[in-house]
């Protein structure tokens, strides 16, 4: 077996160690005589692997007291409905729309807003500039009574990542935030947010699995026409079992967060971050042969996009990049060129390799 | 390592091989340098999985062409809202009504009817007879309009199956029924059917993953109000894959698909449903010491409640039943006794343990 280094947008890799836990314990979990896939959700061998996953979670973002965090299915991508469902409730929100994620979300709240009796805003966007920065304060037409301000922290596709709190609009409403693509990565100050979501397949665990973590003022608002297992407040009362919930998503994630807190937890796997996004961006700014088209204060750590100047050889760029072990590094059809995803699962030793081969490739293509 | 006779509901025991085969696979699938669970959903990997899970899927089943099938998430619980979503259209939907899980889907249908524009009409329910039968067909009250005909065809907490097609109500409407406890344990003729619907832990793969089959002129009727992940036209048109599905269940069902066809599909496994059934069924009639309540025509193959007669003694036989390696025997809460779930991955030489212990039990109980 060689495994490769990958560089998925998501689903993404998995720490190793993770992966090899889950393996052995695939056909009997710490004696159980079943696996964890084979076990009742309301059983005491799974409430136990619940119950550890969310306390190491909260641990993990020293998330306070007055939020709960739920555990849901249907990915950010179901949220971009829930949301509105659950906070519209006949008023306004805004929107920012700083890529693909952001402007999906704003879709979907206008596709729903009329049926709620309530409206979907957009506060200010980047797309005349192509997505390659974050929004500017003097761009801003905030509402100030609005519902919520929602906001993607990290757009997958464009490599756009708020990084500071002091780069989030200045604004009463409460923040909602779509996190899937850089949550875990560095501490955050979760008291700024209402509602902070994050689809599992990036740096949490597997796909079908998302996690809310919601203050709780902001239950118990859903409109009438919200399906009862769309209600946060429902789900909330009932410690995301509802129904069964995705349980070896779940225990995964688990064993992701202890992971994590082995590692030193938020801060020590930031240093980790900011250590492989300078390997990368140095490697591209020092490079007349490859390119980074964000806005430098505006760069993610997770998710770089960068373009071959010449992109006639991007087939052989991503052909020679599989022959060394470096895989999914083509960009999204929406963008094109490359995306080298740094998920907290990259060793830094797979961004050296990349980088490696990056100045390979273009020593003898440049 | 030991493994228990594991008579769970569901999240339930998956075949030992399908286990295995994703244990030796987690790291790395077919040389691919990584698991199934960090690999792109849009990849070709990942296609040639899903692609092939749902072509064993439609071998079993025999679904014809003009079926669509959908790999979706949120369990039953959301079917229950998104049925009335795509299907009411401002019309009334009648709704039989034989034990907890199609009383839930009821519900569910009325709490947002009215907000849909329409209206979820009792046509039947046998919860006077405490759910312990089908209904006759004098007991119907159908609606010749209904947009369509709700039922659940097993009962997983009160153990009353539908298995004969002579057993549906006659009507015009389509018949939409959620059949999570007992799919792929014997065929079915689907063109009776309009839409059918399973969530995955019992006889399909992990929870997380729930299957739809509907029919292609059910697609693009949904109210304004849905959202679009849970539009099926907008999920059919994109091959399940609006968003990231859940590409690890899907994945564990495309082994068990694989396990099952192994088996000599769902003839065989139907003649091994009845034999186990038989068992257990037979252990139990020949005793005094247990009951079960369910009238004979409608008892459930997959899901078996039954009570000891002195329920003071329902302690003691769990706590045996542990001892001997037979697991998740103690029955709902809402009805309590024991409940004994045969489904596809639990082995025929699971029941006859099961039933040795029960004689034994009773022999020096009794």
């Amino acid at each position: 077996m060689t495994r490769v280094f990958n560089f998925s947008a998501g689903p993404a890799a998995l720490p190793e160690p993770v992966l090899r836990q889950a393996a052995e314990e695939m056909l009997d979990w710490h004696g159980a005589g079943c696996g964890v896939m084979e076990m009742s959700h309301r059983g005491k061998e799974f409430t136990s692997i619940v119950e550890r996953a969310e306390a190491d979670f909260r641990a993990l973002l020293a998330i306070p007291d007055e939020y709960r965090v739920l555990f849901l299915q249907g990915g950010a991508t179901q949220q971009f409905a829930q949301i509105p469902m659950n906070l519209l409730v006949g008023g306004s929100a805004d929107y920012l729309v700083t890529g693909t994620w952001s402007k999906k979300a704003y879709s979907e709240a206008k596709h729903l807003a009329a049926a709620l009796g309530g409206a979907a805003r957009l506060a200010g966007s980047t797309e005349a500039d192509g997505f390659a920065r974050l929004l500017r304060a003097d761009e801003l037409d905030l509402d100030p009574n609005a519902r919520y301000l929602h906001l993607c922290t990290n757009e997958t596709i464009h490599g756009v990542e708020l990084r500071e709190s002091s780069q989030l609009p200045p604004t009463d409403a409460p923040l909602v935030a779509d996190m899937s693509s850089h949550i875990l990565s560095r501490p955050v100050d979760v008291r700024r947010y209402g509602l902070i979501y994050a689809g599992a397949q990036k740096n949490i665990g597997p796909s079908g699995l998302v996690i809310v973590i919601v203050r709780e003022d902001l239950l118990g608002r859903a409109a009438p026409v919200t399906p009862t297992i769309m209600d946060y407040r429902v789900m909330a009362d009932n410690g995301s079992m509802l129904n069964t919930p995705a349980t070896y998503a779940i225990y995964i994630a688990g064993l992701v967060f202890q992971w994590l807190r082995a590692q030193g937890g938020l801060a020590a796997v930031e240093a980790n971050a900011i250590a492989k996004a300078q390997l990368l961006y140095g490697c591209l700014d020092s490079s007349a042969f490859y390119d980074n088209r964000v806005e430098r204060s505006s760069r993610s750590r997770m998710n770089i996009p960068f373009l071959l100047r010449d992109d006639s050889l991007d087939e052989a760029f991503l052909a020679g990049a599989k022959e060394a072990g470096l895989t999914q590094l083509k960009g999204h059809k929406s963008v094109g060129g490359m995306r080298a995803s740094l998920y907290n699962a990259m060793p830094l030793a797979g961004v050296q390799a990349l980088v490696d081969y990056m100045r390979d490739f273009s020593a003898r293509n440049g």
